[in-house]
Parts: C-alpha cells; sequence; structure tokens
C-alpha cells in the first residue's frame, strides 16, 4: 500500500457510496435522537422518518458532492440533492461517479430549491442535524421552508459511520501522507539557513501542493525555541536557530481526506534535558502505537502514551489528549482521551501524537496517523523520528 | 496610503476596540432582535440585557483576541472572555494591546469555563447570534449551561458595526492588496510556460506568504479556457495555454483582515470575440467603481455595472451579484446585489467584480476592492487592468 506519492496519486481507487444511504437510515433506525444530555426529555420520542443533512463533509461522504452548497433529504427509498447553479453540472456527475442513487435538483433561487425540498419534506417527521445548524436555520425551516414538518434533533450519525474507511478512503489518506512525509525530507536541509517559522511554514506548505496536495489539510505548525512550548502555535517571524527544538504538525489533502503529523526536530544537536524530554515523548509515542488496535478502548490508548510520561514525572506538562480521528475533517471520531467512551474497530484512521511542553524552555510531540487493524495499526506517516536530522 | 507591502506591512497603526463595547451595547438597544422574517411572534419583546458572543470573527473586532475558542459576555459595564488554557497568556495581552476593557477567565476545563460564564450570565435575558450557534449549542445554554436565563435571538448586531472600517483596519487591508499585486506582477512572467492552474495557484499563494501574507485570503482560483467560463472552479491540472482567457481571483490575509481581487488574463492575444467580451466587463466594472460612494444604495452600484452588461445581450451570462463587504471574513455585510436593501456608508470596503461566462468558452471576470469615500471610492487593488500582459 505504500510508494511514492506520485505512484499513490496516479492510482487512487474511485470512492464509492453507493451502500451508505442504507447503513445510514439503519443507523437513523437504531439510534434516532440527539445523544446530547439536554435532549433527555425526547427520549422514547418517535424516529424519524427522514433525515435532512445540511454538513457538507457528512454530504460529501453520503453522495460523492464536493461542492460548497447542498442540502440532502434521505428517506427510505429516495435520495435528493438540493443545490445551486453553480454546480448544475458538477452534482449529477459526482453522484453518478460514485454510484449514489440519488436525484438532484438544481434551484436557481433560494427560493427554487427551498421548493423542491419543501415537496419532498412535506408532512414528515424529520431528523436535523443538531451539532451543524444554525438556530437561525432551525427557525427558518420551522417557520417558512417546511411548516407542515416536525423536526428531531440528531446528533453524530453520519460522524459515527465515517469512522470506518474504506480501502479508497484509506487510499487518499495514505496519499496525503506521503506527501506529507516528502514535503518534510524535501525542506530538511533548509535548517541550515536558520529559516524563520514563517518561511519554513510556507515551504512545506508549497512543496505539499507541488507534489499533488490540493491543500494543507490545516494550518501548518513550525514553531521553534520557546514557541514549541505552545501545542497550538502559529508560525512567526522568529528564526529557527541550530540546537532549538522545533515542533512541526502538518498534512496535505487529497480529493477531500487529510493526514496529520508532528514531528520535533533539532538541527545541530539536543541539548541534554530536551534530549531526556524527547526520549519520554517517543517511548509515549511508541506505547500508544503499540496499545493501538481494533477493540481497544480509546482511554486505554491514551493512558499507556500518558502513563509513560507520568512516570518521567511530566504528567502535567502533557496539555492535551492523545489523539483523534482523520478523514475528510482534520478532527473527527473517535476521540483518543482518557474521557473517551469509544472503543477503536478495524478501519478506523487515527492520530497517535503526545507531547510535552515547559513554558520558556520548549516542548517536544510526535504524531502519526494510524489505520487500526485487527491486530494493531499500520502507520501511514513514515517519516523517521528522530530529533537530528541527518 | 500606497506603497511597497513591506513599508505598509512595517507600518501597521495598532487595532483600538476600546470604544467597541459602547457602539454594541447601543446598537442592541436600538435593534435587538433577530432579523428574520421568522421571528415576528417576537416583536414587542423586551431588549435583551447582555449579549453571549459565539462567532469568533465578531469577537476579534470586539475584543481583539485571534485565538480559535471563546465566549465573550457583554453587559453594560462588564465584558467577559472566557477562553480555555492555550491561550492563558495570549488572551489578556490581544485585549490590553487594544484596549479593550474586559476580563478574561481562562478555564481550564469545559466545566470551568461553564461555571465561570454561568457565573456572569446568572438570570438575565441574552441575546444569542442566532446566525451562529447550533441547535445542539442552544440546548446545552438552555438546559445545562445556563438554566436561569432566557434567550433572545439576534441577528447582525456586530456584523452591521463592522461594516465601517478603522484606518487601522484599512491599513490591514491595504497591505493585503499590495501584497496580492505584487505577487501576480511575480508570477505573470511563469504563464510563458503554460503552467497548469494549480501550479500557478500554488506561486500565487506561495509568493503571497513570502510577502508577509498570513495565509491566502480563501481559495486561490486559477481557471483557464473552458474552466474560466465556472465563476467557482477549483484550481485543475488543466495547463494555461497562450491564447486562451485566464481569470485569477485570489487576495491576501493580514492581521486577520482580507482582500480580494480578479483579473482576467490572456497570454498570446486575445480572440475577437474574447476581447469583446473583455471590453463589456471592464466598462461594467467601471461603471460599478463610478456608482459606488457613501450614500448610494448597493442595488444601484450593481445596476450600474449589470445594465452595461445587459445592454451588450450578456445579461443571462452575468451569473452573480456584483460585489460584498470584505474584511475579517473574504464575504461580509453589505452585499452588493440586485435584491439588496443596504446603503453604502464612508469607510467601508467593498468589492466590485462584474463578469459574464460562456459555458464551453469561457468568461471574464475583473475584480478590486475599494475603500467607499464620502466622494466616490479609493482602489486599494491596483493592479492594472490589461488583458495581455506586457
Amino acid at each position: 500500500m505504500f510508494g511514492n506519492s506520485a505512484d499513490l496519486l496516479a492510482n487512487l481507487p474511485p470512492i464509492r457510496t453507493a451502500e451508505r444511504a442504507q447503513q445510514l437510515l439503519a443507523a437513523m433506525a437504531e439510534r434516532p435522537l440527539s445523544e446530547s444530555k439536554g435532549s433527555g426529555e425526547r427520549e422514547g420520542a418517535k424516529p424519524p422518518q427522514a433525515l435532512l443533512l445540511t454538513n457538507l463533509a457528512n454530504i460529501r461522504w453520503l453522495t460523492g458532492f464536493s461542492g460548497s452548497a447542498a442540502l440532502v433529504l434521505l428517506t427510505d427509498g429516495d435520495l435528493l440533492l438540493v443545490t445551486d447553479g453553480r454546480y448544475a453540472s458538477q452534482a449529477p456527475a459526482e453522484l453518478e461517479a460514485s454510484g449514489a442513487q440519488g436525484r438532484v435538483v438544481i434551484g436557481r433561487s433560494g427560493t427554487e430549491q427551498r421548493k423542491a425540498m419543501a415537496a419532498a419534506v412535506g408532512r414528515q417527521r424529520i431528523g436535523l442535524e443538531a451539532d451543524s445548524l444554525t438556530w437561525s436555520q432551525m427557525t427558518a425551516f420551522e417557520k417558512d421552508w417546511f411548516p407542515d414538518a416536525e423536526f428531531v434533533p440528531t446528533s453524530g450519525l453520519v460522524e459515527t459511520l465515517r469512522r470506518r474507511k474504506t480501502q479508497a478512503e484509506v487510499a487518499r489518506i495514505t496519499a496525503a501522507a506521503a506527501i506529507a512525509d516528502e514535503a518534510l525530507a524535501d525542506v530538511l536541509p533548509l535548517l541550515g539557513d536558520e529559516p524563520s517559522e514563517i518561511d519554513l511554514a510556507c515551504e512545506l506548505d508549497y512543496r505539499m501542493r507541488k507534489k499533488g496536495a490540493s491543500a494543507s489539510a490545516f494550518e501548518t505548525i513550525a514553531a521553534g525555541g520557546p514557541n514549541s512550548a505552545l501545542p497550538h502555535a502559529r508560525p512567526s517571524q522568529r528564526r529557527i536557530r541550530s540546537g532549538e527544538l522545533l515542533v512541526l504538525d502538518f498534512g496535505a489533502l487529497v480529493d477531500g481526506y487529510r493526514s496529520d503529523m508532528t514531528r520535533t526536530i533539532c538541527s545541530g544537536g539536543l541539548a541534554p534535558e530536551d534530549r531526556s524530554m524527547y526520549e519520554v515523548v517517543q517511548a509515549a509515542q511508541s506505547a500508544g502505537l503499540d496499545a493501538v488496535a481494533a477493540g481497544v478502548s480509546c482511554a486505554d490508548v491514551d493512558a499507556a502514551a500518558r502513563e509513560i510520561i507520568n512516570e518521567a514525572g511530566l504528567g502535567d506538562a502533557f496539555l492535551h489528549s492523545t489523539g483523534h480521528g482523520v478523514g475528510l475533517d482534520i478532527h473527527e471520531r473517535p476521540t483518543l482521551s482518557s474521557l473517551s467512551k469509544d472503543v477503536l474497530g478495524a478501519d478506523e484512521v487515527v492520530t497517535v501524537e503526545p507531547g510535552v511542553y515547559i513554558e520558556g524552555r520548549g516542548g517536544v510531540r510526535l504524531e502519526d496517523t494510524v489505520l487500526v487493524t485487527e491486530e494493531g495499526c499500520t502507520r501511514l506517516t513514515r517519516s523517521p523520528k528522530r530529533a537530528e536530522p541527518n
């Protein structure tokens, strides 16, 4: 499954969405209601008869449509996607290419779109995505768009199904990971010139795109010296000096799918106290990777990494959770934290990224994106973990 | 006010937010309720006593805080910003730098954040931002976070105040525009090599960052040949050939503020039918710019540009509205469309961007970002409008 990014990109299998509508209808019948604690009063209410999707990543997963505006109504035996004139040719082409069984209606105006959707919604009980629908949209749906319908909040229905990736999805994340690996190898020699954080981030982003990424997966982090102690530092004009810790956290976007990787690097040789910090994080990341397998609870993976850092007396310096799912979104389900109730399943793609941050001195984070298997996991990000390049 | 981007960047005046809380409280007292049609039943309801902001661009405008997570409660005489441990030093520093009179509370956990905010919310009647608050957040606020409060939807309160830019805000947009102008001049010579759309977009983005942009203002459009007929084309692997129309729509991000510019270019000489399309759009854009001034209705600016295109018999090929406000968001108020009720005011920053799109043949769009003045407007994007470079 590995190779250079150009070969991987040239051989991406098509994404097939044909079976997803049935999966989603089954999930809706099983677990229709919002998971949020506040919705207790609705327990026992009837499940919705249809689902009206507004979240674009969820719409892409279900239909293959990659545009920036659409509504999808899914009922047993019918899928209706309504979008605007910009997507008149793209929307039907993408649904056909992915095998989605559905109808596309192009509404040239807001009124046309509303009418097309209202005719299909009718008097049904409709599940809405409570985590992305705004209060204004909700009010418009209830009063103007679909006055005869009844609405039910749902939470995480599609997001839960998105956890398990198909081979075609994994191929895209693998290609994105390969692009990021190659871009990192290309920019390491630049460290000799002591570039600014911004310049280095810019070079990484540029090289990922030249290698075929449609964009960076998220805003690249390049944090040197004291900035490396900030888990979410933004690149600054500060120069990255020899002998300083440098945290690089970045990924590529390939056909909608993302990779995520962190390496900590020190050109010019680690100070002894930085080396011990590096070794602790490396051991913790390794323990986290070793813990990953289908059937293992996410909290146990977090604990495996955290224990090593705790034992080194640095528990208070590990400021975040151990990882998260990656796919169409850079942060998706499951969450690998101490409070997570999730259990890993085969074919899920998650990150393992412990870190230690000491204000004023610096930080170390190491992160891979991995594919969960029955036996363990396969690393998709393959750059070596060595603090001192070459 | 113009100069090279490096000088402009080196001389950005600080953003001052000290007076904005009072402006917002006054606006809330005047026009407290949602503008959405559906909220008719609430007319006559009492105005909120406080405003709970969740929209991050609005929070940045009010307080100077630029992080990725915060809640702000504004009451008469008090501004409370609650965020998490990542921003423990950044948040107080940013509020102080901008002169915002407010308190910062760092909640290390969700529970801590909720408690800090709940103590301030109490039993008040709270205005919420209905256009960005999700149904899930709303449910959590009502049931778990603030069970004693009463909620009122608001729409566009801060967004309306954001229309009028201060000198410091204009300085950032001007610098962003200068960066985009310079990047365009730098990449034009590459057209001789017939690069792919992706490669050209990538070079533009790279050069904007090297000149000091923190990012592109939005996903750069580079659309050649038949792709130029798609107003929202995404860059593809297709090579841009000599003699083809090429639409470049891009901008830079400087300290939170954005520029927006489109040029249509044809290296190697325009075909006669493309030239006539270009000249129509150029005349329409010029008429739109001439119409802009404080006190003019946005619909009249749209009409001024549209009339020229209609008269040329291309009215059906102008597929979008004439422009939009630009600032912290790439699309903000006002809207320059035929249906707009907005009237332009001095110190607003808007785009003027008519276009004509003929499927299978190609398209032309020309766009400037301009500062509205009492007498007319000042162009901030200053690249020449010539279809044939050099």
